[in-house]
């Protein structure tokens, strides 16, 4: 993938996304959660209802992740990352900052949010809509596996970043603490279903990546692309199930 | 849903978008298709092949019917539908011409495709990924199910139509024949289950609506979203099932 952006055009794209900042607002926002557990009163996402794990499924939409030397280069020598809002996983939030992303043939998407903690790699994460748009070809990875991945360049205000890899549609997958997944009989690196009842557009999703450790919450990300063709935030109900190897449950 | 576009502002927008028609090169086409079957030799999708019906799903990217009436006040006086490019179903073509959508709050599509032949009612078709962006909340429906569906403005190089109504997601449906119904034990309004078999993004689409005529081809139709959701271009098997009770074939 050959970069054909020089810095005038960047600049140029960068006054081009600032003017229009007022007026996106199209984008989804970072995590748009749907909590239903079937036939359950609400609470504490984290309370057990008649026995079973309450499930939270969230849409993430279009970010990145940044190390801390990218987030001097693009917001400034001595710059860190600022919370903006809590994400519903400890310890992880959305930041104030964003990043203009460019694909090649001068093809941008103008603000993409920035969530923190920084990480020792930076990666963007598209759904495929937005990686058609983009005019990158964005494999499906888990987070972190972005070796032979696609580059982009990060736009911000103090600079910009040529990524040569990193570019990626980020796969599936469900994050739950290790009593949750003995309760699902799963582990770590498991296989789930995803079920979503939704009026006229159900969808079951295979290949739910299980990530156990001790202390997360129990929560699926899934892409805005797959959130959409569900209509998940109309959804009735969501339910997880292992997958069996017909990916059939019975 | 109050519309506030003006005469002023949509000659604003419709320049705009035509200065943009260069530019605009990120929209799916109408109908990407993938023919796929299950370990079989391709051949003509009309084949039967190993006994089984040749499954052909179309991915519908955002378009819109007229009436031969909107065709005249969009397109000027005589004006008729051009084909541009056969669809699938024999008689279905995508039209050389496209309008200009307009929302509430004055957020716009620029291009969308027009298909033909007309037909008695205008109808706009959205993935929810659209729909958001054009700011309408457009419910899932069956074509020409359009009592209490949401309007929008239509835009010409001619003229510009007021839809009172007529913005849906469309359901997914499957076209088939008579035949191919009898085969998969199915009657036309029954429903059925895509399966898709792709790389870490399989997906099973339950609610698929059986259209079944004596001369359909045999062709699922998802919409963008649904396309994205699964990676359908990239699968290495579809296949339609009926639906059981519990929502599993087994």
């Amino acid at each position: 993938m050959s970069m054909t952006v020089d810095r005038s055009q960047i600049e140029a794209l960068v006054r081009s996304a600032l003017r229009s900042v007022h007026t996106e607002s199209s984008s989804a926002p970072v995590s748009s959660g749907a909590a239903v557990s079937s036939g359950a009163a609400t609470g504490s996402p984290l309370e057990w209802v008649d026995g079973k794990p309450n499930l939270r499924v969230s849409i993430s939409a279009r970010h990145c992740h940044l190390t801390d030397e990218h987030v001097e280069i693009l917001f400034g020598r001595g710059s860190v990352l600022e919370p903006d809002k809590n994400l519903y996983q400890d310890g992880f939030y959305a930041a104030k900052q964003t990043v203009m992303v460019v694909g090649p043939r001068r093809r941008m998407l103008p603000n993409v949010r920035v969530l923190g903690p920084t990480r020792p790699f930076s990666q963007l994460e598209l759904a495929f809509t937005d990686s058609i748009s983009l005019g990158i070809n964005a494999p499906v990875r888990h987070s972190g596996k972005i070796e032979g991945t696609p580059g982009c360049v990060l736009v911000g205000p103090a600079g910009s970043v040529q990524l040569d890899h990193g570019v990626i549609r980020a796969a599936r997958h469900v994050h739950m603490n290790d009593h949750v997944a003995a309760h699902f009989g799963v582990a770590n690196g498991d296989m789930m279903q995803l079920v979503i009842k939704s009026n006229d557009c159900s969808v079951t999703f295979d290949d739910v990546l299980v990530r156990a450790d001790k202390a997360a919450k129990l929560e699926v990300h899934i892409d805005t692309d797959e959130g959409n063709a569900c209509n998940l935030d109309a959804a009735s109900e969501v339910s997880l199930k292992p997958m069996t190897p017909c990916g059939c449950s019975h």
